[in-house]
């Protein structure tokens, strides 16, 4: 018997544990502290009520003879794929096949097993900073890793460069923890990249709600020779509040074919030898967040926390903080002042104003110098936290 | 850029897409067969009342700002590892710690997933019969497989034999599709094997509320030495007809070590990196259906496939069809009569009671001249296949 040797070479992510411990440590030593959290990575609107509704409906219906359903289809139910098929078109005027969409849990379960359809022999590219998912699940694969620099000179958009040699290539946008998101003109590139490299691009959307920017696509298929060369992940877990609901889907099209074989075929095949579909009443909850009613429900939540993004970004500007995002994503991206690094700065703004961010240093080199808000706190939090770091550091 | 070429290895399953075919092709023949179908493997009665009203309950909390719940643990709910380590306790005495138990989605995602944390060269056993998932899921890694026979001379229970090298053993007791479940002194045999190999078993026990059988372990974890080497799946699926609500837990022992590394910490990295949990209502329902009430619901409906299964067993005993099962299963393995071979006798059983059954050779090699018949379709549905099948054999 032999384990997975390659475990051993992932690298022990201490982020989130070290922010715990710091906050733990400070609360120790000044009780009755007022914190904000503004690092919060996790949606925390309720859920909207055509989502409530529907999953209460489903459930009954579970209970009944009649409305009974046992094992879904492993894609998915048609009606939920039919919903995201015509969503695409409102939305970006994508057209998109039935059979192009595949509903699943999560977004960490698909961008992980996705890769279970590529070989081991491949050249990963990730950026940095970047979502550790992307790393640590090709670690754990023995996959070789090429990484990115994310700076203030590439507008935090890195691009392919002469040489770069890449088979499966990473994409987040807009993107988690920069909230930088790719124009038109940048993705193509990416795309144009793609195609003349056979390379296979991985297109994380699972911030495209955020969007404001027409200039900024919401799918990659907005873009030209995207079928031939792209897999989109895309999610209701931010769109709709659903971190702890459970739903996302994945574009994979038809178009996209590698050493002569229908990569939709084995994403197929994986999903139907590997995985059970989504739980029913989850999937009635999905479908009714893309209807009239339900979107229009989702899009007031994305409105709120856009609206805190809209707070913060202000108050960065007046201090004349650089940052990025904030417009097309939840993320604020900002650089520390006065060249303080990133847990330096973090320290700082805990025991001065009581705020926690996330330090950038966390998710790779390039995120030295820098550290993330989040817009998923209330207005008033969000608005209070802003308060005292005007006063503070103004 | 590779494909997975392990992906063209894997053998297309016609099973099910023939089954389908034949009936077909019958029905556009004989309008108005009124067929009766007993190869059903998904579970038919409705959601338990504790379930739907549990689902309800956690569905309506989502929708307020106090009830809300986001990313919730990957490994679980600590509310429902609870209550699957009492129930481990009350229903067969064994001792979970929390940390042990890891709350999934599903069977196949589990029983799939698990090869993650294994390298890809090591030797698995399965049976023959076999519940396909364990094939293909080691097809597409790679892996060399061995198949050990089920057949009435082994009273469909494979043992190990001298020189059998394996390191990756898939057990299913109560077995899918033969319904033979493995008692106390076999499973020793395989325990003490696994021990004394380095090997790992992976305990499928997916139908374990249906043993009746006291000599029947209704979990690995019942056998001396088995901390340190199985790896135990189970599930609501069948338990409480969780088919289309998607709940199931895998026990990962603390003792269980190899290469000097706990698999359990390696499955805990696995499922923290590609998964993100179990949606929050169904781990509320399944934790509803191991309380009292629930419970109690649930065994009501395991009473009323087990009341079919003696409905069935009762007939072929009549007939003196040799089969296995039925008793701590949901399934029945029945010996075709007159030495007819799988298809031969679906298609006469087809076409003379209109009943149909799943062909045992459609499960491997050792399935020829086998049928599985199911307990999940209703009493009067059950009593009347086995009135036809009665009238045209006795």
């Amino acid at each position: 018997m032999k384990i997975n040797k390659h475990y051993m070479d992932i690298e022990e992510t201490y982020l989130f544990s070290e922010v715990a411990e710091r906050v733990r440590k400070f609360m120790a030593e000044n009780h009755g502290a007022a914190l904000i959290k503004m690092g919060i990575g996790d949606v925390t609107r309720p859920l909207c009520p055509a989502a409530v509704e529907a999953l209460i409906k489903a459930s009954e219906e579970m209970g009944t003879a009649e409305g009974f359903h046992g094992y879904g289809p492993e894609q998915g139910y048609e009606f939920l794929r039919d919903e995201i098929s015509d969503y695409y078109e409102r939305n970006c005027g994508v057209k998109l096949f039935s059979d192009e969409i595949f509903i699943s849990d999560g977004a960490k379960s698909d961008l992980g097993n996705i890769l279970d359809i590529f070989d081991v022999d491949n050249v990963v590219a990730v950026t940095d900073p970047v979502y550790p998912v992307y790393v640590d699940t090709n670690v754990m694969a023995g996959r070789k890793i090429v990484k990115l620099s994310a700076t203030s000179d590439n507008a935090f958009l890195p691009m392919p460069f002469p040489g770069l040699e890449a088979d499966i290539i990473y994409l987040c946008s807009p993107n988690n923890p920069t909230g930088a998101a790719y124009d038109r003109q940048r993705l193509q590139i990416w795309v144009d990249y793609a195609n003349e490299h056979g390379s296979v691009i991985l297109f994380d959307a699972a911030y495209e709600s955020f969007i404001s920017d027409p200039d900024v696509p919401r799918s990659i298929y907005e873009i030209e020779g995207s079928r031939s060369c792209a897999i989109e992940f895309c999610s209701f877990s931010k769109t709709a509040g659903f971190t702890g609901v459970r739903c996302r889907y994945t574009i994979v099209p038809a178009g996209l074919v590698r050493d002569g074989v229908q990569l939709r075929k084995m994403w197929l095949r994986r999903q139907t030898t590997k995985f059970n579909g989504v739980s029913y009443p989850v999937q009635r909850a999905a479908a009714a967040c893309l209807k009239d009613a339900g979107h229009k429900q989702i899009m007031e939540n994305i409105a709120y926390y856009k609206e805190n993004a809209r707070i913060m970004a202000e108050t960065f500007e007046e201090l004349k903080w650089p940052f990025t995002g904030g417009k097309n994503s939840p993320y604020l991206w900002v650089r520390c002042p006065g060249g303080m690094k990133s847990w330096a700065f973090f320290d700082d703004l805990l025991s001065r104003a009581n705020v926690i961010c996330t330090p950038g240093a966390g998710f790779g080199e390039c995120g030295e110098g820098y550290v993330r808000f989040t817009s998923f706190n209330t207005h008033d939090n969000t608005i209070e936290a802003m308060k005292r770091i005007r006063e503070i550091f103004s």
